[in-house]
């Protein structure tokens, strides 16, 4: 029965990376490069978005997918920013998926103003299993670990950690007032994905943003 | 396509139903309640229950269930509080799921000291989405909301907080350091499970840990 259910799990990472290639053929015509965002519930990507918006970005023109089980509420946020935003619930139509699938992407695409954009940012739902699993079509992924979840999430959830190109690590306004230890995280961080760029951040107060800036601007460069 | 996946997840949810009535069966008979906790990584399930050990529970006799994608890392942390704890992990026997479901749970019993205790807590993954659809054979729910994760997520994730009898509100401690409205928070709550039981607490320093305490004795009463 396990073996039956590992199988199905397989086919269905199957079809979703042949759809997260169409996807990726669609936005390459395009000439938009693709960010997919990711993290835990409440770990601050989307005042993160605020404050990466309110920056001078070269030019670069973004537009944000907002994924969420159901509801608008980041993506009303973010349209004060003046940002094209696209809603993308997975409840009803998608079941009440806990992450965002290429499909689910792919059935926003006639929505996005590809025309009008050279960086599209996927803020995914909520989770640090799920969504890494299924490639959407991206070029890079990051992903937002808040100080305040505790040091031992790169190893509770490793694939999330490891299938990322950038890990931000957000609330560090905060670590006067917790327990943490950043080395123990970054050493965490280290055994699943050694090296990976990382970059300590405050949402809040905006320490630390304009490295993010930086790497946006330069990394998910447009084609 | 969107009606068959639907289908599919109805069929099974059904199934999970079932088996969750045949574990629920089989605590019945052993005297065993069963508490169903969980949150988004990182809100504070582990220390929370660390504190709540530590208290003197009236010769209630607790055993954890410590659902987790791979690791025993908060297994060896309940360990040291001298309670029997077992691992359940859903990577690689169960495709690595981001919830547990009662055929996971299932599959644990033989190995549950079900004798020796009267209440199981079952630490369910980190995670507000999933965890919320499948029944596991509980008695009761509870959820850990931790106050950096924002006020909006009982609107987010609202089956999560729709279906728990008990709202555990953690790290008061932090409320000073914080732009956050507790009431703000409770407002959105009653919104989706209007007048659900709620307490705010702290793990890290104990406070408001006592009510807790008084709950887990008195709620999931030994049959």
């Amino acid at each position: 029965m396990h073996r039956t259910r590992v199988r199905v799990v397989e086919d269905a990472l199957d079809a979703n990376n042949t759809l997260a290639r169409a996807n990726r053929v669609d936005f390459d015509r395009a000439g938009v490069r693709v960010l997919n965002l990711m993290s835990a519930p409440g770990a601050g990507k989307t005042t993160l978005l605020e404050r990466l918006l309110a920056e001078d970005l070269d030019g670069l023109r973004v537009g944000v997918l907002e994924g969420d089980v159901q509801g608008s509420f980041d993506a009303d946020r973010l349209s004060a920013m003046h940002v094209p935003v696209t809603q993308l619930n997975t409840d009803p139509g998608f079941g009440g998926e806990c992450h965002l699938d290429a499909n689910m992407v792919r059935s926003a695409i006639p929505a996005l103003p590809l025309d009008e954009i050279d960086l599209l940012v996927i803020e995914n739902v909520g989770n640090l299993v799920c969504p890494a699993e299924f490639r959407v079509g991206e070029d890079v992924r990051a992903m937002v670990c808040s100080v305040t979840e505790g040091e031992d999430k790169p190893l509770k959830y490793p694939l999330m950690f490891r299938t990322c190109e950038l890990v931000i690590i957000n609330k560090i306004d905060l670590l006067p007032h917790l327990d943490f230890d950043v080395d123990r995280l970054l050493d965490n961080l280290d055994q699943v994905n050694p090296g990976v760029e990382r970059m300590l951040v405050s949402a809040r107060t905006g320490e630390g943003v304009e490295a993010l800036r930086d790497w946006v601007v330069r990394e998910p460069a447009p084609a």
